[in-house]
């Protein structure tokens, strides 16, 4: 790396976040550039000096935004012209994989300070070209039967609903979890308090699925920054520390998977991240909430709830902000918003500010450990990062 | 990762290329996804129980192809659904960066093999449409002026020549030198021969650069499968050892740099890993050679020749196979072709060959260290990478 030259054989047994930043999520009039800066200005202006590389979070700027080469605009956007930088993508998952990436570097000594901006304007374009566009991920197979995420999910309600006999209002009492939670939080996209009758009768998008169901579509803008171990207190006295991550795949050939209800992926990065971070049970998640029964089947996947019962949680309370195991509490994508490049880091933002008990009145008491789950696709990808004080 | 759960205070000091295949560069019929299988095919046939991570290096899928997601695509073509995967973009940098992050992600222990498959398939579009594409790249203020990445070659060549006395035929031998190489390259776009003559009398491009003299607009693949070096015997008994890495940027907005004939990323990549790597002057460098020009500036900024002599070196054979400082011994981006994403990964492939004594007609003789350049932009970015037996 350009600032610090460092002999090869140097590394960190950990990386730690040291600080996140977010824009406000919603439909935005700044451009994709402006959205990235307003994050990661926070960040630049303090510790600017001390940053080695920019790994940019973005999935679309060619498509949404008609430009490329993103990563290097924004550093010379952030008056960092001279730090390199790299774009990482991994779809909606391409924030926990950036993550992965920069936690790498560090651990490497390729880096010691990486500053991670996840970034999507997308708000520009029509809602049907943005399905189109997004459902580009998908194998030749899925798209010629006309498939889309959304549809998808809700093709995985009806399964979950019938193998496990879950009620459509647990399903439903997730988007009224998901939309309380965002009204805590000033960076969300949606600030509004629905009940489980107005997501039920909402406008059917697929069905069973309903309009508050489904994440809307934001611009927005997260960044973090990390750095190792052994420089973490020059930066801040509450650092927050990567435990432990896992990263895991499966087809893209949805439609050849043995079951849509077990996210094979978000089940083997789970295990993989929990095992690595010594961590049998963390005190809340971020999970990637896409369609409101990816929670339920995302909570089971890794192990928060045993199979078929997290409906049964949600319905109760468990899943509140008060209850045995938050899940969500920024909003989630739900509510908060899912600006593609931008979700996974902002999950690792709100972990963040949980763990430094500094997320106001979404706060988790005495949380020690949080989990966000980074989702490509459909499952397929999955990268996990458990965090930990 | 997935298939080698390892404590997370496991790192390596080094890592190994143990294998490098290429599909054949050109105008191909073939899909994306087509073209990276017939690169990683190779090597998946052989290794694939033992790949952790895809990483897929590529700028413009959803712009020339209209997919996205192309990593978790091109596991899945592969048969490797269970692999995780990422993308890496930095443009035409894109090799270089991806190679280095494969880098990090081994010595972090985070993976132990990585394949490395550098695609683009650009043909689909019209040369116009390449071009406007690949130049939202640039600033604002140089696309409003209508710049482009020819275009600020040709001005570069117009003040190369006027600042050093070069003279005209050293820019146009660049491309003699680089397609007779190419013949000597069956994986090469370009299979023709040309004489001084007719690189000075072909086609003008952007005064004073000729057809011969850029980069044609290319389909192809290359992939590396990269380890640690604990376990590079097991794959092969000839593995070529990343000795350093460097990585650098400059200003996106080109106007405003000092000084264009300096390629400052370059000077500084170029210092940082030839300083890691121990290697005064690596025995012949692949480099990016988009233009004829480009070719002589970076040998500089690289400290290969000295500033403002390299066009000498061209026109005395000096950077001929048999010269003191072999360039492009695959032809280069010039002849061999430049399929943006693939270039990186295709330059390290050739180092590869080089130093394992498999270069055929093209072998350098007694290479025990070779320098690649992968850079973005018009020295946007810079990733130099310095291998050895």
């Amino acid at each position: 790396m350009l600032n610090h030259i460092k002999p090869i054989n140097i590394v960190y047994s950990m990386t730690a976040v040291v600080s996140a930043h977010f824009s406000r999520f919603g439909k935005r009039s700044e451009s994709v550039l402006e959205l990235a800066a307003e994050s990661a200005l926070p960040i630049v202006r303090k510790s600017a000096k001390e940053i080695d590389l920019v790994i940019v979070s973005n999935s679309y700027s060619g498509e949404f935004n008609g430009i490329s080469g993103i990563n290097n605009l924004v550093a010379t956007y952030l008056s960092m012209d001279d730090v390199p930088s790299m774009r990482v993508d991994n779809t909606s998952g391409s924030g926990g994989t950036a993550v992965l990436a920069a936690h790498s570097i560090i651990r490497a000594g390729e880096a010691r300070t990486v500053l991670v901006v996840g970034v999507e304007k997308m708000s520009d374009r029509q809602t049907r070209d943005v399905t189109s566009i997004i459902s580009s991920l998908l194998g030749e197979r899925e798209r010629a039967t006309g498939a889309s995420l959304p549809s998808l999910a809700a093709l995985l309600a009806t399964i979950y609903m019938r193998k496990y006999s879950a009620t459509r209002e647990s399903l439903a009492q997730v988007a009224v979890k998901n939309h309380r939670n965002a009204l805590l939080n000033p960076y969300a996209h949606i600030h509004k308090a629905v009940s489980l009758d107005e997501v039920l009768s909402s406008r059917t998008i697929i069905e069973p699925l309903r309009l508050y169901e489904i994440s809307p579509i934001s611009d927005g803008a997260a960044s973090l920054l990390l750095t190792s171990d052994e420089t973490a207190g020059s930066f801040t006295d509450k650092p927050v520390y990567i435990r432990g991550t896992g990263f895991a795949s499966d087809s893209a050939f949805i439609t050849s998977r043995n079951e849509l209800t077990s996210l094979e992926s978000v089940r083997r990065a789970g295990a993989v991240a929990l095992k690595r971070s010594g961590v049998n049970r963390p005190d809340f998640a971020e999970l990637h909430d896409m369609a409101t029964v990816l929670e339920l089947v995302e909570a089971e996947a890794l192990g928060l709830f045993k199979e078929g019962e997290a409906w049964k949680a949600v319905l109760s309370g468990g899943t509140d902000i008060g209850g045995e195991m938050p899940l969500n509490t920024s909003g989630g994508l739900n509510s908060k918003g899912h600006p593609i490049g931008a979700s996974g880091v902002a999950q690792i933002g709100e972990v963040f500010l949980q763990l430094r008990n500094e997320a106001g009145q979404r706060q988790v008491k005495n949380a020690e450990t949080g989990l966000a789950l980074s989702m490509a696709g459909f499952g397929n990808s999955a990268a996990v990062t458990v965090l930990g004080v």
